[in-house]
């Protein structure tokens, strides 16, 4: 994948989202460290606002209260008359499309970092929306540049029902940062580290980017999911297998051997852990 | 802690609880094994009962419904009217007291296995309610012994107000398997592989002990909990710190070093991760 860079007007406007899913805590600590202490997030000419996404989820310690919030930023649910009885998270989804967006027009916000975890062996990755983003081609390639010789992966979900829906497709240029393995409900600093990584970088890229620094086009590899394989099932359809002990923490790792293939690695995403982003 | 056995009448009736905490997946899986091919877990002369003791929570994949199982087998809560409008758990916990019980009496079941999982690094490890239970004493270091080189650690827990309220707690000899690392609501094979030989060890040690096998007095290591440290805190109560990545991985293993004391070694139990049992 490469690209020039598309988009010519500065960017002023970043958010920083921490639990958009309430229980993946990495997040939810920096984006209250920040919230308190904003010295390490400001850049000149940047407004820059961390911001806890799911507040209840968050309190609860729970992904989410009602339904998830990271699948419903959809026409469908974000015009949903508030008169309705409306699930918890398409009531917050409304008021984040608001303070964010509106999506899709020019007085949205120029990115979202909308910070994740998981329990699979993703490392650090970043996720992106559009294969024809330039800007975040450019931005992705230099956290990568930036992090090495940690490891980043670039993880491409072009799935319309999917990239549409998410929390972070409210800003113009939505970036989904997702560092693990980390449980649910935990905090390893080693994660938090990353993750902190991840967007000091991100945010030096958009100030080198407004000062006018030129960036030369780059090519990034990308994952893709390729496709899904489902456990073996009991006729009840309850989970007959596990992931065999030697091959648990190298899904991605094997996947990655396969680098040199054109196409970009393939990535087999199985089920049973929760990956979902 | 030296033991002979202190128990002359043969064990006749075991049961094996997998899912006192929903969301704890390597009982729930095996249980649900057992249930359907109960080979495995048969000894001759035993009665051997698999059984998913929080089902709600199982379905829901998580800790529990309205409030923690293992906490509620006390006086007060088995005691409760069923007319009163009361909490899942304390419905099902008088629902266990009936079944396996009743606690206290020559009816209840002789040992209850309770499976649970952690996300802290604590191995193998079983739990004992009393340093006066001899019959266990002399399980656990035949199931030490089985296992090794796999370590296999021993908790006593011996405050009152947590002994006495675990699920366990119904049967005669309660026995609490602990093991980890896992993240909730996530099966790795390596955990359950070492959950179910555990499980085989421990009914071999009830198999031979009915046989009448002579079991010498023995001597059997074990960790307590000498003090809790609490995190940094806020202001406002919320954490402000997070384990040294360079101690994450060996909060136990530290402890493990300092086993020549005669009193066993220390563990520092830290809050943020869940090692709740």
């Amino acid at each position: 994948m490469t690209a020039l860079l598309g988009a010519n007007s500065p960017l002023r406007r970043v958010a920083i989202f921490g639990g958009t899913h309430g229980n993946e805590l990495s997040g939810v600590l920096l984006v209250k460290h920040w919230e308190e202490d904003a010295a390490e997030v400001q850049r000149t000419g940047l407004q820059v606002k961390p911001f806890i996404a799911n507040p209840r989820a968050v309190q609860k310690g729970s992904r989410y209260i009602d339904c998830d919030l990271n699948r419903v930023f959809d026409p469908a649910h974000l015009g949903k008359e508030t008169l309705e009885d409306l699930p918890y998270e398409v009531v917050r989804a409304q008021e984040i499309h608001l303070l964010f967006g509106p999506k899709g027009s020019k007085d949205a916000y120029d990115v979202i970092l909308d910070l994740h975890n998981t329990t699979a062996n993703m490392g650090c990755t970043l996720i992106l929306e559009s294969s024809k983003n330039d800007l975040l081609i450019q931005m992705f390639h230099y956290i990568k540049n930036s992090l090495a010789p940690l490891p980043c992966f670039v993880y491409l979900i072009d799935h319309p029902s999917l990239k549409y829906a998410t929390t972070r497709s409210v800003a113009k240029h939505p970036v989904g940062v997702e560092v693990g393995p980390q449980p649910q409900g935990v905090l390893r600093a080693d994660i938090l580290d990353q993750m902190r990584r991840i967007v000091q970088h991100a945010l030096d890229f958009i100030q080198c980017f407004n000062e006018g620094k030129e960036f030369p086009a780059c090519s990034l590899e990308v994952y893709q999911v390729m496709e899904k394989i489902d456990y073996p099932r009991k006729e009840n359809g309850e989970i007959a297998a596990v992931i065999h002990p030697r091959l648990q923490p190298s899904l991605l790792r094997g996947s990655r051997l396969e680098a040199a293939e054109p196409r970009g690695p393939r990535v087999s995403h199985v089920g049973w852990e929760d990956h979902s982003i």
